[in-house]
């Protein structure tokens, strides 16, 4: 895959995606919104890669938005793309509430893990919370920014950001427009770890290689669309969903491996059927 | 009151619920869903219980469903005992939501303290999740191993573990299936203390002991069935409900010493009423 | 402005209002009540005040109903007034949500700061849920109480105080109306900070200027706006709401001299327009 402002690499069931305009700290475009949206789809549909890396090349993770190009933005989405998995596995959700613009994560079936390696601004910093997890570099700075161009809460994130740090944190960060460090994102809930520089990468791909290795795919897409249809369910609907999926697992290649490497004491060689 | 996988004891007005197969590691059966489900029915309704812990006997909390019975779970509804609570006592929700299989401990007009005193994996994971609070031993550790056997996020957990860790730690969890420990848990919310192993008892005890000698066993069942029933509503339609149980609270025996034992400088005497 | 129960004060774009019946802790009236609307209504839609501290008098927060009064508050809501801003401003939320007896603070367009300087019971610590940031003082003390008294959770905290420290802690908090101090609030998440006694209104006051003075005051109207909706909202519909939003900003003054002064290097001069 050859992206004008991607880089896309697979290896080792990993597939790592690099925001790569490192010259203006991969300010967000409307050709990277599109480039982006094709590389997370293409990952997802493919049998190889059970987990995905989001990062930035260069010093940045995103400034936001492009300054020459912020009118431009959000004006048309691509037309989207099946949320189904190939070869087996399953698909994503196919809830509107993942067919925004900015939206699609949630609904691509391999778990996404956002490595944050520098400043996040904005747009930037709107981006990665669509993602399953965020690990952070230490030297990585945070602001939402909106409130000092003049600006809203953009793109979900009047909704979004309240469910991982609360509403009295989202208030603060959203109103004040004030800059954050990687130790307070933490405390606040807004990465799930803070990593030195230097080890970032490596960290983020051993939790992806445990997630490559130890668990049935299977299982991570269908938890996965649970958990985030969740949010739109009462306890009654998600568990009479899980009552369901839970009949359909029983009957799966991976429940059976999933219990014979447990009895055999062996790793899992899960395939995703 | 006898059962075959449980353990039932009422002292001090307290009533504590015991897994009690040490020799599987508190391992889960059909029998003792059924022994459980009767167990808290039965404590909700005695006039003499005003708080509830449960935790296991031996070394392990709840190891999951025991791999002999594990297609036999949930394949059948024990006939709901009524949640009104006997003796004018308020009864507890009834809310469908609170109806389901595993989700019925919210509709049990008592507060429930699980105290986890070591392994809790899977469904033994799950469970406590429906307590109003948990305590750990700190030697318990924690998996939800769905992942790891193939299988998916069960019996609500996919609803209920966001609302305690949030999203993102719920998707790590789930997806990942890794071990954790007390501390761990403590950080993320889903434990309220991490207490020393041979103080776990003690310590779920003198909180049950507060809750039962302090307080309005009636202010108690009331405001159970208000938060949970929150979950489900707007904040206007809490706002109401309120304004009518307040109302209602105004004309209780509970209410009149509630204000007489602090104008008299004495312990309160409730009766629930 | 004058009030019997409040003191009203503006300088630097700051509007200080102060519960002040120090010599009952500021216990809770119905005056006290009226008195407060009308204050943080002025203050929403004074061209002049871009921040709201709401603090106490003396050495307490608030204690809560006033014991001789309890019956009588809450009998009957004081005739709305339009939250609509003035001089150009955009209003607060419209949300029926906002417009119960307590609810009002988010439909107030203004960022309002609690400074909770001493004990806040009952009540005294319902009203600052509302507000949008809590700092605490060191000595500052919490009780719910209301179990205590043979109440129950009144005024919205059943579905409120969940949404700030998470629904086991919210069972814990009001179902034992224990005390708890400071350092807990904040470990809780129910405070934002907390400050030695005596910085505590400094420091309130200079994150209320850097609101005032670095941030568009349209932007803080309708982020608050946003923010609090999107408790009602699914994410489609705030992204929506936030597509809409973003249009109209783009059309702004305070959007121009957000870029301008980003571009030029200096101060923003925002106007709200």
């Amino acid at each position: 895959m050859a992206y004008e402002t991607v880089l896309y690499d697979v290896a080792d069931r990993i597939c790592t995606i690099t925001l790569n305009r490192p010259d203006r700290l991969n300010a967000w475009t409307r050709q990277m919104h599109l480039d982006l949206k094709d590389a997370m789809h293409t990952a997802g549909a493919a049998p190889e890669v059970r987990a995905i890396i989001l990062t930035g090349a260069g010093r940045g993770f995103c400034a936001g938005a492009d300054m020459g190009g912020l009118q431009a933005i959000g004006s048309g989405a691509s037309a989207d793309r099946s949320t189904k998995a190939q070869d087996g596995l399953p698909g994503g959700s196919t809830l509107p509430e993942f067919r925004m613009n900015y939206s699609y994560f949630p609904a691509i079936p391999k778990f996404i893990i956002a490595a944050i390696n520098g400043p996040a601004a904005g747009l930037g910093m709107v981006i990665p919370l669509y993602a399953d997890i965020r690990f952070a570099a230490e030297s990585a700075v945070f602001t939402t920014a909106f409130a000092q161009r003049g600006l809203i809460a953009e793109h979900g994130v009047s909704w979004l950001l309240p469910r991982l740090v609360g509403l009295p944190t989202a208030l603060d960060l959203l109103c004040s427009a004030r800059k954050f460090r990687a130790p307070e994102a933490l405390a606040m809930g807004l990465v799930n770890r803070v990593i030195p520089d230097d080890k970032l990468l490596a960290e983020a791909r051993a939790y992806a290689t445990l997630l490559a290795n130890t668990v049935s795919p299977r299982s991570v897409a269908v938890m996965k669309r649970q958990l985030w249809e969740a949010e739109f369910q009462t306890l009654a609907e998600a568990t009479t969903q899980a009552n369901h999926e839970m009949e359909l697992s029983f009957q799966t290649a991976d429940f059976k491996e999933g219990v014979a490497h447990y009895l055999e004491k062996r790793a899992a060689r899960f395939t995703g059927r």
